[in-house]
């Protein structure tokens, strides 16, 4: 709102873009409640301003719900403020000029995603949130209970089953990852892939971390090598950039200028490919040279955040593949290398600002192999039907997953992945 | 596979469609473990049949993965099964003709609900899995904790602290629906959607129950009557089935071929609009006059599934709105009348096979009349974010839940709603 001699001049932001019309409204016909914050109906003219930008000069304007700053509201006009007070104020924030932005540029980018997928003849797959396997073992899960004790009571199948059991028979998890399931369909569907929820019971106060996250993840049958692999994902992440680019670039570039600290993370070199590939070797040898590191790279190793983001910045501050892992640094399904299985068929996709944006792998088809690592970790039992996969009607696949709201990160260049998602939820912070 | 004298036929499925291509192989090129079951690469010529149908005499023919039945493969060649047998062998489930065309086909629905929203200017929100309110108080919620005990232990703030308080410093559940969060994102955004996974703990072995259940939701500003959320809702239903006629039109009549009991519920109806509407106290008077009900209405009740599907009997088994219900039948946030206050502006869609598939309402926007509301329902302090949306910058809103599942079962007929997703939970249930 700006009051000038004869007129005031307000912004009106009806939700459906970053751009605001401007409405003119004569002094003596504007009513007292019409204040930053408020909404309200108007009825006018539109014409062309003498700088030929379109603006409504008001005849009739009726303030539905008025906004008294004084009385809590949590922001005040021509003032800005950091992303760490704005997100106090979830309820409010979709209000501002650039959450609102996010959220459309979140809503464009998740429809580029469906979109490549559809044009490539994949099939999406709800996969479960609730799991009763914790897929890598590796710990970090949440688990699930009615939160009726007299339901549990109803449902346990003797007084001493642990209520955590009752409701399902077993433990429950909330899913960390799809791709056991997709690994499933794929063996019926060809392609498939999710793009949904995933949980992580972890304390990490990090900016690259949140408790509920959005992954996508996809699953190809007849890949059985890694080029491959890489060839999907470049080109799954190149065409949704270049979607988004084609058809948002207009807010993209007012949101990046209102955000983004860097000018070297440019979303362009994403729709560039193919993407450079190094080898966990190679990457340790770049990575030996550096001295500048709080943690020095040790060979065998997995690599930091300080790494992976050196790596980056080594390539320009363009995407980069790390292959050829050892097998130790990966899960259990992830296949042998053809010419030394010391070595496995992985790779991470590291890129600006956040590291690690993908990881994926060719998995492991053999029966008897994937059998012997099962038994490795623990898992042959509750894995079965995983194994049975590979005994009727085998076929190869592949597949990976990025972290949806770091890919965000890495488009938007979106320091805090808190700022990404329309409700965040990290340690000690479960807000509405 | 059909062994003639000197060939082989074989009903080829590579997962893209309900139609199979027939592959002819010479008796004295098959491999012995070419078998019902397995999978392989087949190389050869591509015709046309004298039936003018395609398909390929193979020249080389490579078994992948071979399939013997008798080592506990849970299908046999030339058999039909029952529903609730295929439903026992989830992760073989998707290789069936039926089943793998119920995941194209829901993957086609998810898509067309997805355009009709993109077409009308919706923004997609992501809302949240985790969640510290309850919604409606309703009780029959999942709560969440990490699995493991020393988590728990490193971030509770006191010794007493519940283990379930522990990680989010408050009793954490998983949704039960989007609708608030939804209401908070459309005084920011105008129209806003989602599409995800919503949970139930009962204890309900229906056809209609699942525990993990999808939901389409939706939240409109400036509607501020029944009259308006009815063309929303019936536009988005008609819309979104008569894009999956049209592109699916195939293989949803070959899928119900196979699996329908009925024929007089047919999808067509949902398309024809405007919909029938029925004020609750009317629907009351047409359910007085049956007496074949287990349980006779009774004014002023819920109406139960038996007279939900009498009523769409009734309406010549196509869709009805019930609207004008008794205050104390719906929830805290649905807005009174504006000529009753007795009654509120509330619908149920009731359509074949389901009974209720959609319900909605006006929200109250009245602060006053909200903060009474709540209070009386004991979820003043919860949902104090809620009432404050009410306090700045207000706008009416309106909005509607249909069930993704029950909507499949409308259109697809399908009787079991554990037939309708790719990984169904229910009580005692919760397999892979």
């Amino acid at each position: 709102m700006r009051k000038m001699k004869e007129n005031i001049f307000i912004d009106l932001d009806d939700g459906s873009t970053h751009h605001r019309l401007q409405v003119v409204i004569p002094k003596n016909k504007t009513p007292a409640s019409l204040t930053y914050g408020c909404s309200f109906e108007v009825e006018g003219v539109l014409i062309k301003n003498p700088s030929s930008k379109l603006e409504l000069v008001a005849e009739n304007i009726n303030v539905c719900g008025p906004c008294v700053v004084q009385d809590g509201y949590p922001f005040a006009p021509r003032k800005t403020y950091h992303p760490d007070y704005v997100r106090q104020h979830l309820h409010i924030r979709p209000r501002t000029v650039t959450f609102s932005s996010l959220l459309r540029l979140r809503d464009k980018m998740s429809s580029a995603v469906r979109n490549r997928f559809f044009e490539e003849n994949f099939v999406e797959i709800n996969t479960p949130v609730l799991s009763s396997n914790d897929c890598e073992g590796a710990g970090e899960v949440f688990a699930v209970r009615p939160d009726s004790n007299s339901l549990i009571k109803e449902m346990a199948s003797h007084d001493h089953q642990s209520p955590m059991e009752a409701y399902f028979n077993n433990q429950t998890y909330l899913t960390v990852s799809g791709q056991l399931h997709l690994e499933c369909m794929a063996r019926a569907l060809n392609k498939v892939y999710t793009l949904g929820p995933t949980f992580r019971a972890e304390n990490s106060k990090s900016r690259l971390h949140l408790s509920e996250f959005y992954m996508i993840e996809a699953e190809q049958a007849f890949i059985d090598n890694t080029e491959d692999l890489l060839n999907v994902i470049e080109k799954t992440i190149s065409t949704v950039v270049k979607q988004l680019l084609d058809e948002s670039g207009d807010e993209l570039k007012h949101y990046r200028k209102v955000t983004s600290a860097s000018n070297d993370n440019d979303p362009v070199n994403l729709i560039k490919v193919p993407y450079e590939v190094i080898s966990y070797q190679k990457a340790c040898d770049v990575l030996k040279k550096e001295n500048s590191f709080k943690n020095p790279i040790i060979r065998g190793k997995p690599l930091t955040k300080e790494h992976e983001l050196f790596l980056v910045k080594y390539n320009g501050q363009k995407p980069i593949f790390v292959v050829d892992w050892p097998k130790h640094l990966k899960p259990f399904y992830t296949k042998a290398k053809f010419n030394d299985d010391s070595m496995v068929s992985a790779v991470d996709l590291l890129c600006p600002n956040v590291g690690e944006l993908c990881g994926g792998s060719v998995r492991e088809d053999d029966y008897d192999s994937l059998k012997e690592k099962l038994s490795f970790v623990g898992l042959e039992d509750k894995l079965d039907w995983y194994l049975e996969l590979r005994k009727f009607g085998n076929v190869s696949t592949a597949g990976f997953g990025i972290g949806f709201e770091r890919f965000l990160q890495v488009v938007l260049d979106v320091q805090n992945i808190k700022d990404t998602i329309p409700f965040p939820r990290w340690p000690h912070n479960c807000k509405m």
